[in-house]
């Protein structure tokens, strides 16, 4: 078992606070200047512990280990939601700077190398991902020429303010890294519910995002009799009445599905409503079920249109993301590390948030490990851990990088 | 039967019409500059019909007949919605200048008497209402000194850029008055469904505008289960089905109600909504049954506390507005008048919009008369009625109006 140093764990998470904390949780966007102040000092702390570190070209910090590979990508994102908790990615970057240190300070494990990183944007003030799409090598121009934030500010202004308009991209070396680990708070309840202070993740669940647009006639709503309205809103409720019911029977206990946002046109108390949006969000680790669903949707829809007298057109809001399986040599590792650190505490779970690991898994192996999040509150100021499961996750987190690391040692020998 | 003029009425509407055109429809808000323009003209051709006409205290055009008593009040309202219609309110008003002047060139009935008014802000631009409940003698100082318009602009100071502010307010004359009579457009579609021209109205509806307040537990969209989500916006669409339910078996025919408007918190795809707010508006003819669906809504809201686990909270969105029958004997004689001048043609039904003549109906016989809408549109640019409809309705409320003066005089002689 390779021993971390839990104090100085701590300290630097709560250093790392420091930049943009605001009540309990932190303020911290990417590229914003708090964020870019703590991208230095994240450069000084993995300098000191022993890696060549740099700001990128897009806001990545990326922290290359000096000895050669085999080598592990230790990581995840500093960057945070508008209202951010103190841990949700920041906790990874700060294990992985941990996990080099412990390694570099102990004799039998001198030699392994880790690189440390902290993606840029993963919550998409600007882009989402964007550090670990720029990382793998899938084009960032158009987003760097045209995404912007909630001011309205160009991505690529941002860059230039921050002074990383021009530097050189952090980029997958090829052959260098044996997989990608990202330990992370869990940011739902399923840890605390089953009283374990481990998850192995296994799959991180796809989604589809989608718009549904109901068009029927806006009418006064004293003078137009119920029986020959077009209420658009009226037909929104009763369609997600019987999505529910659909959804419901082809899910599993892990299927999620939400409408989030609900748009009635012209949204006023005596006006039948013309138009209705609603947008729905469904996910699922099992990629057949999501396809599923989308088909009982349209079917729905169908079902919808041909009996009116509402219509209703389906679109997507985003890109569908397909579910991504975790490599199962690192599952292995990982769960043989939480045995050892703390035998019949851990489970194996889904990820049902997104994170830069799905992105990433389609060039490295990789896995992710979580600790349990209190209450399940995540993207949130109230965001917090228990102590003991920030050390324990960190201890069980080197001990598997280590692990993996030698098993690429032996093979190389 | 009293005959009008149909060109010099077409005439005016039209030129009442100039005053804020804006494609087919008319933007004329209460007070702005158009709208008081609009009200010197009135007081002009009010003038040339041998009326004492004033811009009053709070915007209300009235000319007085010079003759004595017994009088009939005849109008309704110039002002309109953002986006109005060119005959909406209007017309009464045109009417009643016009039915003024035909009594007074024809010797049979030089003699009786019509006061014609444009009440101030009916639509509530600043307070609904406004220029009939300042007839009437309702305090209207509360709203002149805190009402405002979209724009922030207070009441109290809209009148004194209108250089109306001090000038002394039309007040109901005890004794002078016979009834009110408000000619209008339907606004909706019953008239045209049936083939009619004229609606002898019966009641105004009553209305209740309610808010529903729905608070759950906001949370991750991907990492919170089904299971254990408390989904504010789930739980108010549930609502909504179970009260569509409940009022379709208290409604009869002409029972509406609507929700539309619908916020749920945060509006964001990827979290479970912690709060949603509907709110809803429902109108009937009869008191009784309001008040049935009230307690309806009310146990519909126990219901949903007592299962839980989301909150449910219900509190007016607004003051609650009763039924409002109109005068018995007003209604005979637009009947008679109508079958005298269109014979089949006309139908008794409710009024679903509210009107001015369901604040004066408290103070003076009031009753209305409606002519049909096209398509049933209204508070829209493309608002409005076949000319043969205009001119008929006027012809049917020339013939009412003298004939309910006529019965005046017999009473005094």
């Amino acid at each position: 078992m390779l021993k971390i140093n839990p104090e100085r764990l701590l300290n630097d998470l709560k250093r790392l606070r420091g930049f943009g904390a605001t009540g309990p949780g932190v303020v911290r966007l990417a590229l914003s200047p708090v964020d870019m102040e703590s991208r230095r000092w994240l450069v000084e702390r993995m300098t000191d512990a022993g890696l060549d570190a740099v700001i990128d070209g897009v806001g990545t910090v990326f922290g290359r280990s000096r000895k050669s590979g085999p080598a592990l990508v230790i990581g995840s994102h500093t960057d945070t939601q508008p209202t951010g908790g103190w841990l949700d990615g920041a906790m990874g970057v700060i294990y992985g700077i941990e996990i080099a240190r412990a390694l570099a300070e102990n004799n039998d494990t001198s030699h392994l190398a880790v690189d440390v990183a902290s993606w840029i944007d993963e919550e998409g003030t600007f882009a989402g991902l964007l550090g670990s799409r720029s990382f793998v090598g899938d084009s960032v121009e158009e987003s760097i020429r045209s995404a912007r934030n909630r001011e309205g500010l160009l991505l690529q202004d941002a860059l230039q303010v921050a002074g990383l308009a021009g530097r050189p991209r952090v980029r997958l070396e090829k052959g260098r890294h044996m997989g990608y680990l990202e330990p992370h708070i869990e940011q739902g309840g399923r840890l605390e519910a089953a009283g374990k202070s481990i998850g192995v993740v296994t799959t991180i669940v796809g989604l589809r995002e989608l718009r549904l647009r109901f068009t029927g006639q806006r009418n006064h709503a004293g003078t137009t009799p119920m029986s020959i309205r077009r209420d658009a809103g009226a037909a929104l409720v009763a369609f997600i009445a019987r999505m529910n019911e659909a959804f419901g029977q082809l899910a599993d206990a892990d299927t999620v599905w939400t409408v989030g946002r609900i748009d009635l046109d012209p949204g006023s108390l005596s006006v039948v409503p013309g138009q209705a949006d609603m947008y729905l969000q469904f996910r699922d680790a099992n990629a057949a079920r999501l396809r599923a669903m989308e088909t009982r949707l349209a079917e729905l829809v169908q079902e919808f249109n041909a009996r009116g007298p509402v219509a209703v057109v389906l679109t997507d809001a985003d890109e569908p993301m397909e579910p991504v399986t975790m490599d199962a040599t690192l599952q292995a590792h990982i769960a043989s590390a939480a045995e050892a650190v703390a035998p019949g505490q851990w489970i194996r779970m889904p990820s049902g948030a997104a994170h830069d690991a799905q992105l990433i898994a389609a060039h490295l192996p990789a896995c992710m490990l979580f600790v349990p999040s209190i209450g399940g509150v995540s993207h949130d100021f109230i965001e917090d851990t228990a102590e003991e499961h920030i050390v324990l996750g960190c201890q069980v987190a080197a001990t598997a990088a280590a692990a993996i690391l030698r098993t690429g040692w032996e093979k190389r020998s």
